[in-house]
């Protein structure tokens, strides 16, 4: 018996419909579909594609922890056990991982563990960064534009440095950091041209002025997107961009 | 009668699947269908989405120039005036974007045009650089990785500069300025991580090791890749990561 085949199905930021065509055919013809929760069982991928489903497919929930603190290493290690069992069975599985998979997605993981020893294909997904932009109505980047992309984790110097002398960025992975970008921002003078997001795509997607955000209540996924000012002729922000409901 | 909503349809890299299911299902429903096509006709935008084009739909052609010689501007002026004759005529309009069109797009410029005047979405797609890392097979960050996208065109002071210090980037838009950047890379001592991709997902895909390429045969449509060493536990690039025909 051949081994089953392991797809990583990037499934974009939150809206269903962000999902690509090869995605959703791959994720309602596989047998299996895993997907990260959390220790209470709760995720936010299988939410996502929720009404793809069909009651007939195994699903694989692989719980990681939530605290930073843990490390999430020997739930991976768990998880791509119960993956390749099925994919020793002759299933193909098809993980689902949120945003876009080789862009600081959870399914990276399991592929170090898993693609030596089986075919893998990765199946890419809509960014949270681009559809954060698009969410916005403000293009990012324009012909010899340089964009970066930054976790807000980092500390303050390291940030300062990286924005120097790029013309677009965007800062991941807000939280609890928040604080500490709105200053640097303030310092850089690049407040004005800052835009925040959270949960964008989603059912609660909020985009608020930076200025009137409670550092107190900004989730982890949440980011601030800083434009290019390489704006072409004629070019605005302030126009009617539909957002998603 | 009210007038036509502008969509900025995203339309991924070159393979049909890779539109999600929203640029399909508005692709498939507007009345008219505008592309950018170089002045002998040929798109490749309209290329990848040939299969979905029904006759009945009113296809714009937008010719814009070859040559980076000439301002692509009035080319563009040329179609936001032709879209908008549509929209006022009460008819929705979905722009062809390849790529992601806040990501360096061509759709930005008819964005500054028409979005202060009409409704406009942007439906974000699957951006050449995470898609060529899904061909690759090359996870691009993890953590705290700090990624950049920067244009081939800049000069090799610059793009030395913006490449310290960085986890991650990706140098797009290579043509030929292929041999100053692989003198760089050299350099700098990044030649054994960088990763080599042309026209990715698109049928004439081409994945080269980059000692072996040659200067005067890279297209514009290319890119290399620098992923991040951050590695997770067991991660290995030496996999069977299946690339599309």
């Amino acid at each position: 018996m051949n081994a089953g085949k392991l797809y990583g199905l990037g499934i974009g930021p939150g809206d269903p419909e962000l999902l690509t065509l090869k995605a959703h055919r791959i994720l309602t013809s596989v047998p299996v579909i895993a997907y990260p929760t959390l220790e209470n069982g709760n995720s936010v991928a299988r939410t996502i594609v929720a009404d793809f489903i069909r009651p007939d497919q195994i699903e694989v929930p692989m719980p990681l922890p939530f605290s930073v603190e843990r490390s999430s290493q020997p739930y991976y290690d768990i998880a791509a056990e119960k993956i390749a069992e099925h994919l020793q069975g002759g299933q193909d599985v098809a993980v689902l991982c949120e945003g876009e998979p080789m862009l600081y997605g959870s399914f990276m993981y399991l592929f170090g563990r898993l693609a030596p020893q089986f075919l893998t294909e990765v199946v890419p997904g809509i960014s949270s960064t681009t559809a954060s932009a698009a969410m916005l109505g403000a293009p990012l980047t324009f012909r010899d534009d340089v964009f970066i992309i930054m976790p807000a984790t980092l500390d303050a110097q390291t940030l300062r440095d990286r924005l120097a002398g790029v013309d677009a960025a965007v800062i991941i992975k807000l939280g609890r950091h928040f604080a500490k970008v709105r200053t640097l921002l303030e310092e850089l003078g690049l407040l004005d041209r800052a835009l925040y997001i959270e949960r964008a795509t989603q059912p609660n997607q909020r985009i608020i002025p930076i200025t009137e955000i409670d550092p107190a209540e900004v989730p982890y996924w949440s980011l601030i997107l800083i434009p290019s000012q390489t704006q072409p002729l004629g070019a605005t922000r302030s126009c009617s961009v539909e957002t998603l409901p």
